[in-house]
């Protein structure tokens, strides 16, 4: 049982968080809206700062949005940086830059602490279920120090390598989705529009090289035209973002991974960032005056 | 044990003509260049002209290249529609247009033939050991009787609809594979060039909703340099130009696979058409200025 700090209480870190507390773990907590109750009834210690989080925990686990935010979180006024004492662990689960992350984790043990960058996938349902999937950038031996709380958060915990290298593993998770979707999307569209049955094509393709995860899932999705999320649009075109900016700095150039995010911007025209990332499919179905239906 | 013709005796055509006289069927052959001698030494008849073939056959099966060569068979001098009665099934496994085949099938249904499109995935090793994807357009009681003979060269047959609607289906097929090795290419390259060991982040990934077959078996060769095919980059441009034509034509804008195609030209311009399709990822390398490795 050890003193846990959680930064970030949302939709991903209050289950998260009542996770680690469940296995009677004592939490130190703060947020930027309200801490919710049933943490505090349960034992639960609200901090004012940061910087108390981090002065009252062994480890300190953040999960907030994007990579200005874990940078006030780390470095602000208050921060956690200013708390943190030898041998202290930071776990950033955000998803937000590999190359910030970088500088982040050397900052941080310029500090005395130590950090790893800890993105997850699984979204709210892992997060409620404790089957969120870990990949983690960071020293082997601070891995294996927290990894006993991932546990209790996640089913599949992998150290990709060093700081930053759990971050790029996501940004690559998130550069195949989107691609992925768009290619069922494109796929069921033309199979739709040349009059062939979507349902049974994509039921045929799952035995072939075409199967995927995606056209399993995300196919369904756009054949019975449920777009509830899922994995929301606003968050994928957040991180796609971060790739897209990331690509830059390192000078790759992701033809593709900006397409779509192009593609998302349309969504967002039509107020459809509160869709499921799936919902890609819609931009298509636009250009091409057709949605797609299974006959039936 | 039925009267066959096969017309199309190339690297998948033979090994399926094979198959067929193997289990006892009469075959009657021809071909653009000669017909292989094996086929030859074990009963099998040749032709003169494709109309003969016809003429002799119960059910006509076709692999060639491209639409206008299907067409050349069936409609050219001497073709295979000059010489149908009523009955008679032509079975065309080429990969063409899913357009013109509703087309052509109409013109054989009027020379009183009955039709079948079936193109199939899986390449020469499922040609050779008999573990074709069959994805067919055509009447029920057509694709019924033609079943027994699809089985012994592949080993899942799918009816997706009426005719046109088995083209439609690889057609589908093929845009998911180019686009799905694009995200994994670009996935890798880019944690390939943000420092990340590539390999592991493919495991990583294999776990959650990136994950494909693309992802397992093209990541892999991407990442161990094997460019052998596999599926030349030749034959997936010729795909996707019959799936670009046919969006044309029917008024469906798949920009995903338009740029798919452009990176499939741009690996021509280096005289890698001969290469798997995976080595579109030489393109997005060359791009970078960086090749993916997997760090030991």
């Amino acid at each position: 049982m050890a003193n846990l700090g959680f930064i970030g209480l949302g939709i991903m870190g209050r289950p998260q968080a009542g996770h680690l507390q469940a296995a009677g773990n004592q939490l130190y907590l703060n947020t930027r809206s309200k801490i919710p109750q049933e943490l505090l009834d349960k034992g639960g210690i609200a901090c004012r700062t940061n910087k108390e989080v981090a002065e009252k925990s062994d480890i300190v686990f953040i999960m907030v949005s994007d990579t200005p935010d874990v940078e006030q979180v780390l470095f602000g006024e208050n921060g956690v940086a200013s708390g943190l004492s030898k041998g202290k662990i930071v776990v950033d689960m955000s998803t937000i830059s590999p190359i910030t992350t970088k500088e982040f984790a050397k900052r941080i043990e310029e500090n005395g602490g130590l950090y790893l960058d800890a993105p997850v996938s699984g979204g709210e349902v892992g997060a409620k279920n404790a089957t969120l999937t870990f990949m983690v950038g960071g020293r082997e031996e601070t891995f294996e120090k927290v990894k006993p709380y991932f546990q209790l958060m996640g089913k599949t915990i992998t150290l990709i390598g060093g700081n930053g290298d759990g971050q790029t593993a996501k940004a690559a998770n998130q550069i195949i989705v989107a691609l992925t979707i768009e290619a069922v999307g494109e796929a069921l569209l033309f199979a739709s529009k040349a009059g062939a049955d979507p349902a049974k094509v994509r039921q045929a393709l799952l035995g072939g090289f075409a199967a995927s995860r995606i056209l399993e899932v995300h196919g369904e999705r756009m054949i019975k035209r449920t777009f509830a999320p899922g994995f929301r649009i606003a968050l994928h075109k957040k991180d796609l973002n971060i790739v897209l900016s990331g690509a830059r700095a390192l000078k790759v150039s992701l033809p593709g991974t900006a397409l779509c995010q192009e593609l998302f911007n349309a969504n967002s025209a039509m107020d459809e960032d509160g869709l499921d990332d799936s919902a890609m499919v819609k931009v298509l179905e636009r250009m091409a005056n057709h949605e797609i239906r299974a006959k039936d």
